[in-house]
């Protein structure tokens, strides 16, 4: 059966990796490419290339950089002496685009995941201490997602973190702003119930 | 507001201008190929830039190839004279998996559109016609979409071809396989009914 071309067939392939792209949506990015003009397809090559090349990991926070350190760590005398541990640096992002957290951050790259192979060797958890430690963290809040590997993570990352003078938090778990009480998941419902805060009018 | 490297937002903006393509979904593409390895990187930036420097259109019928003709047309001599028009690329691999089709393609690119400002004068219409008159084509099936501006293109095709000595056809429209007729449009249904067919038992 006579079908795509060898190279269309390859970019395919290529992008069906990605994250969320099936081959329905894969044939139709590379279709749409071939049909642009060669500037915005090697605009988007280039664009791989050079993210790839020039993106580091903080050398002390593992967040995204361009130098050693990132953006956050090379301002950290501003910000406050504790240190919100996040599994990927979207979560940075995302905290950061709140504007209510003057802290530092600490980048996992990932959880626990037996599924995945990924144990706690796999995480960079003695730098993680080591920088409690010098750096006179006052609190550690754990901020890994709250699916059950992220819980699981955050077990292990208070049991490393107990024998150090440093307070640890979890970040709240409860309702979702603007969302239907109806709507919402029991394990969703007992964590709200359970952290309900007592309102002073 | 500290936020991703350059690289990455120029590569994450690059991302959004692929169809069906969001911000998020974008972000999430785009720290995939960072956390992945340099060699999966590179090989997709690669076959951006091979599938586009090695895909042709075919001189005779506009599909994609690697050489002067597709490797339809490559086979012309071995396939039915009929020729059925197509929108995009990605029509002729549809046909071509039903296995069922045994002539030759037309591919127009596109399909008129006033709101994108394509008009007549954009369809490669000369060539077709000429390959009409010159190939002894039996039969020339309309196969555009049946959307809107699919039927007006169908339209316009068909007052081209009226004064050639070939038979033209329009695909059925009607209901598709294992649909429940209670979900099905009006417009649909309307065709289905108009284009029913007897049955012999």
């Amino acid at each position: 059966m006579p079908g795509y071309t060898k190279f269309l067939e390859k970019l395919i392939e290529e992008l069906s990796r990605l994250p969320t792209i099936g081959p329905k949506s894969a044939e139709r990015m590379a279709l749409f490419l071939l049909k642009g003009s060669s500037t915005q397809a090697k605009a988007l090559a280039e664009a791989i290339i050079n993210a790839k090349e020039n993106t580091k990991k903080c050398s002390l926070c593992n967040h995204l950089a361009e130098q050693e350190y990132c953006p956050i760590c090379q301002n950290q005398n501003s910000r406050e002496k504790v240190l919100c541990i996040v599994e990927d640096p979207q979560d940075v992002i995302a905290i950061e685009r709140t504007g209510r957290y003057k802290g530092l951050y600490y980048v996992l790259w990932g959880r626990l995941s037996p599924l995945e192979g990924k144990g706690p060797e796999d995480l960079p958890l003695e730098k993680l201490l080591k920088r409690v430690r010098e750096e006179k963290v006052k609190e550690v809040i754990i901020a890994t997602s709250s699916s059950r590997e992220g819980e699981a993570t955050a077990q292990y990352l208070r049991q490393c973190l107990l024998p150090l003078p440093v307070k640890v938090t979890r970040i709240a778990r409860g309702i979702p702003v603007g969302s239907n009480l109806g709507h919402i998941d029991q394990a969703t419902m007992s964590h709200a119930i359970d952290g309900r805060r007592e309102v002073n009018t």
